[in-house]
């Protein structure tokens, strides 16, 4: 019998405390978080402004009530200020609370920005439920949207707001929606939003905000570039950071990345302290680098891990290859391992030289109604023949063909095993050649190979 | 230069007959067709006979004279009735014609059926495009249709039918349809087609058509039970075999699947024959045994290797996990190696005790409307953690799932390794668990781990 306190509520906090519970229901388990919910999908969020459903409570997995049937003490509203490692002890809201292993499950805060005047209203973060309501509230008033910020949450809620009637300008400090993604599958992306919404959508690339406009209320943005931008509200999507103060001040190593440094079984460099989920930095599976990226399935990945190792048990989480998925309407963005110019950026240090072929096919037979294309960029090391990654985009079912290149990865398999593989093939599904598999062909043609 | 003779017209051959040429365009390359057509999607009549698409050349996916263009000789109505291997010679419409190397593509045959009286009208097999277009003309002027067999293709002439309005008597000689699968995964196929189309599918298991009714035109059939079943039209879907007889008939060694033997060059045992596609026997990767199956997408694949190295490379196909999937309207039925009664069949002679878990979850976050659920069976050796194969049936995304472990399987990642695959997420898409894990949770738990 242990007990068993749990900083975080999102996610990886969530998934520790219960599986904890489970695994030894002696265990005294006691989660804490400084936000009045637990346990909900903020990924689902951008869904519910969109109006993909109506009640926000959707998006919670399990209430407090929930958590304490199974015998789990929740505690909402209670902030962790300080980590006593020597006397294995919390202060939480001014009161000394002990463990006998400590959980640090304290996910990711806002990224911070350096535009002028943040303290206007109607300037939104998505980060909680309450993000969502406001947002939801907002757009009901409102005709013109700003977004800062092109990534994945930027793309969501411009969906969110297209789906609402409104206008929307989307602010992006890079040459490409999308960053994560290689340069001419982001021009892709693009070239959809703009070519499906072109009277709603105005993206602005390569310039940044410098300054909110207004006195109480927003009213708009400047832009270092000097524009003037005129909008009802604005949401910033200009990423997270692991939130590691507590962390960091108890002497909890920090990784390079920013991010706590956890070994592969969830520890951290004090004993009985533990961190899993989007406080903590990843190990990639391709470059055996750290690094820090925030991926609610991989939170509740290690929050499994971290469970397992601390009631005795010894699982390895071993790390990710930053796999991905989102949507504009019906074209789909996805992504695993290592893009190419992530791979570039890799060759001295990892030896290898990367090399990526393109393809854009149909999705399924060519004569199915519901055939649409996709666009796939395969990554591989030319010497090796290494699979380094992925990224397909468009209307059809590119989802598929990354994620069966991402169990590639983690079997090991090269090119030449990629163009073996047997993929179900049916003309509403696939076609008798995949297109995952043209890829392959096209990328071996690339690397001199004369048979492809 | 090499005169290389390709016999048979549909997938394999065409693909050994257009890459041959490619690979080197010095070589003169003549294939031949008892058919009126070549290179067409036989897959695909069910679609076309369903209404997915109005015209029957959509499945015709090169013509003779795209051929030709290639610099690809094609004869069509042009019958092999002996090859002379020690002359290097073929008979084709009595005349003789010399090769360098020739390739058996003769592709799959109906299956003989024992059924009386099989020479009426109306009596379907659906093998190429003409059998499509017959049937496509006689709904129109039909109510009810008869099918024999649940499998594949007469599921998806099911689909065909109920979309045109048309009652439907399917006769399945197994307790279950789509044999190929578990029992009790067939059962939820069964119950969904029955639940979505109970006023017009009647499902008649464990019977067999004895014989077909009528003088001169088919109007019913009497079952071995004495049913009398009455109806406008007959397909029989009763699968196909091997067309091996030019093969046989020439000494070239056929394996005890009935299908010819050949090396994973695609080599036959006779010098400079070569044989690619539905008429050879396929090798699982899992058991190592040779067996029998008809996959368009396989015979693809087989064709590329027969061409590379009939043309001096050295590429290899190893075998296959029998991958495949189809639909019923929304409803996808996908699998991958072996189903658990297969692998129980093997259990002996390649070692395993195999064990299965099946899960029925959300395919996406459920808050999302598009979410549905899909039931996954994973089988695996409970001794060595090996994963044998999966099966995954429901209205959501099944086939996506299939493919990923389909792939994990030739990567050769056990249940454990599967259980840290990172698959890509966001709510529409998938779950931050994916039902997969689920099933590997499962699975593991079964096995003993007391960690899951």
């Amino acid at each position: 019998m242990k007990r068993i306190v749990i900083i975080g509520g999102c996610a990886a906090g969530p998934k520790t405390a219960a599986k904890s519970k489970r695994l030894n229901p002696e265990n005294e388990v006691i989660m804490y978080t400084q936000e009045d919910l637990v346990s909900y999908s903020a990924c689902g969020i951008p869904y519910y402004v969109g109006g993909s459903f109506d009640n926000v409570n959707n998006l919670i997995i399990r209430t407090p009530e929930v958590f304490e049937a199974q015998g789990v003490h929740v505690h909402v509203n209670h902030k962790c200020t300080k980590v006593l490692p020597d006397e294995k002890m919390v202060i939480i809201n001014d009161e000394r609370v002990p463990y006998d292993e400590l959980v640090l499950a304290t996910g990711a805060i806002v990224a911070p920005i350096k535009i002028k005047n943040q303290n206007l209203e109607n300037i939104f973060h998505i980060r909680n439920l309450h993000d969502g309501e406001a947002v939801k509230e907002k757009i009901k008033i409102s005709e013109h949207a700003i977004i800062i910020g092109g990534g994945y949450i930027g793309i969501e809620m411009l969906e969110a707001f297209i789906k609402n009637n409104l206008k929307v300008t989307i602010i992006e400090a890079t040459d490409q929606m999308m960053p994560l993604f290689d340069k001419e599958m982001a021009d892709l992306i693009e070239e959809y939003i703009l070519e499906r919404d072109k009277d709603k959508v105005t993206l602005i690339k390569n310039d940044m905000a410098e300054e909110f406009l207004g006195e109480k209320e927003f009213i708009g943005i400047r832009t270092k570039s000097g524009k003037e931008i005129m909008g009802d509200f604005c949401v910033v999507a200009t990423g997270v950071v692991p939130n590691v103060e507590l962390a960091k001040d108890c002497g909890v190593e920090i990784g390079k990345s920013g991010a706590i440094k956890v070994s592969n079984r969830m520890r951290t460099n004090i004993p009985n302290i533990w961190a899993a989920g989007d406080c903590t930095e990843k190990n990639c599976l391709i470059t055996k680098r750290h690094f820090y990226i925030s991926l609610g399935s991989i939170a509740n990945k290690e929050g499994r891990v971290c469970a397992i190792n601390i009631n005795g048990g010894d699982e390895t989480f071993d790390g990710i290859l930053s796999s991905a998925v989102t949507r504009y309407f019906d074209y789909t963005m996805s992504t695993t391992g290592l893009s190419e110019k992530i791979a570039r950026r890799h060759s001295v240090d990892i030896n290898i030289d990367p090399i990526a072929a393109t393809i854009t096919k149909a999705d399924r037979a060519g004569y199915m109604p519901e055939m649409r294309e996709i666009t796939i960029k395969l990554v591989a090391d030319r010497r090796s023949g290494e699979v380094l990654g992925a990224q397909a985009v468009g209307s059809g079912d590119a989802d598929k063909r990354i994620n069966i290149v991402s169990s590639a990865i983690q079997g090991g398999l090269n090119v030449d095993e990629l163009l073996h593989l047997d993929l179900t093939y049916a003309p509403p599904y696939g076609t008798a050649i995949d297109p995952l598999h043209e890829a392959v062909y096209k990328i071996k043609k690339l690397m001199g190979n004369k048979w492809s």
